[in-house]
């Protein structure tokens, strides 16, 4: 692995997932694999699960962990090329990029969807312009359109909880009062799509993901539809990508409710957290034995182990 | 020790100030005890001292320390229970304890007084919260009305420092230009109380303390008067209980001076930091040899190492 | 050595660079050399570099690393003795500097200039206040008129880049839209002089440096023959000391730019970072092969990593 933004950096799925399974019999195993070694998570928007779960996967393997908050205890960072920075910028991306990379072995990086330009954000150009100019391994801290330690865990969750070899998984839209990003969504799809489960995306009209994460996948505006005999129910909000980054009102009656927990087969309730109450789902559901939402978070800590981990051999 | 949040977690508090005067005679006795265990501290509100001092106690028992300021790193916390959760705040505190919970073995926790709601205040309902959906014990590292860690420092300060086997210690109120907590105070007088210590109490008239805390001990309204013979003062302001989170003008002459000093039977000078110079205390006092704040402050270090080596020693 | 603010502190300049220089060559020589030692960084203002670079050292070391943001995390420090503190500050520097003395085995401390009051800033009022106050060595990670572990790394690059014995090397003021300090140039001016240089300084009229540093040196107002045949040009932005701290418009064109650099004797460019890409320096040059600004930054690590084996042996 040369790094981690997406699940195209993933050789071998199940080798994966088996080291993370592994990881979570026995976090300890590995202590003096990153001795001496490195990580510095450069966060440019805030975290919590991110930012604590990758710091105690890291501190597990023996690594030190140095954390920045990038735009506040540091300063704004020039993305375009070419510019005369006479502005609020202090310093160019090449060498932010280029300076941490010595002073750690691997790099953690949390980007942010704009959700105002969509090519730029599609086009990674924050990420992938830090990795041009890195020169040692990026992981993924979430982007501007994917998550990849999130799915990672996802999927490793819905092993762990599946009672068929081909569980129905379903994704659905749901409510929020602000403009979400889409990137647990497609990540999610990616993931999903990797493995054998049989998916299921719906969300109201217009909240279409991109088309190259879902062609050729089940997509339906019917939530009931949707919802009928799922093992799993994964709820996310996400704006529109049609009308890109917008988000879109008078669709309430999606929140993820008992009553429609009663349609699924006897499925589990799945987000990644934050989650705001009866507004994305009800107390009942997120407080009931169906939600799994604090396994999933509680399976970051080995994802970001196993990632690690195949980075370390690599080194 | 199932958690730390009052003198009422402490089984024996003479085993508890032996083992802080056994970590401050050798601090590094116990560096394999902590080891591979992660401490992760929350801040609400900003913080030096128990930040600093925790932290140092608990890299001394070789565990790990993951700190995050929970507002500024993260996201506004919702605390009601029901509410739609569709405004400023991202996450609730259900999620927010279960998911740190699984990120850590212990978990350091400062929440804050409202000074608005006196009996949200004292049902330290923020603290509550998070103790009852947290699955690792919780240390406070101050709450809305109480500050164990640093009252277990003052106790064994006072200890190394007594002449006598019953030292008289008076807690004065003293002046200061905010409203502050009454936390420390609180804090204070339950330590006292559980000590061989002669304990008097002076304020000016409007100014009691909680009745649940004081009663039964020597309040007065005379400073002078309890300054008579005192081999400690420690001097505190604390904002209205009855007129509650108000703070009280008018009785700047409250400040601690080297003529009232002269009062003492030489003694001492105690204050939790950080102290406002020349409004809680002349420059003469906390620069002469009767103050020993520094020696409180440096006994944050052992009373929090001794606080977490006997949760890690249960865990 | 008893603390690290300037040359000055430095009894042998070759060993200190031998010792840098074989830092680099084996970083993990002496790992156990800080152990259960703690560095407590505090910051007066943002920091990337310094931050990170030191961190990275102290972990080197074996060291364990507490890092705050005083003003951000903490809040804001008196500076001003016999000051009735009823204003905004709540703490002041002369707990602070005991307090987190007792903290830790060694302090790196960040200050700035106000560039506002002249005499204040070089008197290093903030800094020599705080070291007045500890009880432990203090390192600076930048003052307010020098920034020494910046130096050390810039000289032991040159070292590392000279083609001859005595090399010549420019500093020579670059163009930028917001004031800034004197500290690097100061510094830089300081630490080549106790090095086997040839040293141009070259500026507009009216951005003279302070005269205590630069008296005896050769300075120019004619950029030009200062870069003629040049090994280093070591570009950097400096407000003014005659009219102090005021930032000084219509010098576009000292820009260094590729046209510039063949002036030189294929010299190389040098910048201490962040630098404003086509204000400062041309895209060109910084991209091009004669810029050795990341091997500067490179070397922080190795620096920081001398200096603090330096006061480790002493404590």
């Amino acid at each position: 692995m040369k790094g981690f933004t997406s699940i195209q950096d993933v050789a071998r799925l199940e080798d994966l997932l088996s080291l993370a399974r592994s990881m979570k019999a026995d976090p300890h195993q590995f202590t003096m694999l990153g001795r001496g070694k490195t990580l510095c998570m450069l966060f440019f928007n805030p975290s919590l699960r991110t930012r604590l779960s990758t710091q105690k996967a890291a501190q597990l393997l023996g690594m030190h962990v140095m954390v920045m908050n990038l735009n506040s205890d540091g300063w704004n960072i020039e993305l375009e090329d070419g510019t005369t920075m006479n502005g609020s910028s202090k310093e160019h991306i090449k060498e932010a990029a280029g300076v941490v990379s010595r002073y750690c072995d691997i790099i953690g990086l949390r980007t942010f969807a704009s959700l105002d330009d969509r090519d730029k954000d599609y086009e990674e150009v924050l990420m992938n312009k830090f990795i041009a100019h890195a020169t040692v391994p990026v992981i993924s801290l979430e982007s501007a359109t994917l998550h990849p330690l999130q799915s990672l865990a996802d999927l490793m969750t819905i092993r762990e909880q599946a009672r068929t070899h081909r569980p129905k998984v379903v994704l659905t839209w749901a409510p929020h009062p602000k403009a979400l990003p889409q990137a647990v969504a497609n990540s999610f799809v990616q993931w999903m799509r990797a493995s054998e489960v049989d998916l299921v995306i719906t969300h109201p009209p217009g909240l279409e993901l991109a088309p190259r994460f879902v062609e050729g996948l089940k997509v339906t505006h019917c939530q009931e539809e949707a919802l009928e005999g799922a093992d799993f129910v994964y709820a996310k909000n996400w704006s529109s990508y049609t009308d890109y980054g917008k988000s879109v009102a008078g669709w309430e009656d999606w929140m993820i409710t008992e009553e429609k927990m009663t349609m699924t087969h006897n499925g589990k309730f799945m987000h990644c957290l934050p989650v705001r109450r009866n507004v994305v789902v009800s107390d009942a559901v997120l407080d009931g034995p169906q939600s799994i939402v604090l396994e999933q978070a509680h399976n970051r800590v080995y994802a970001a182990q196993a990632v690690l981990k195949m980075l370390l051999d690599e080194a």
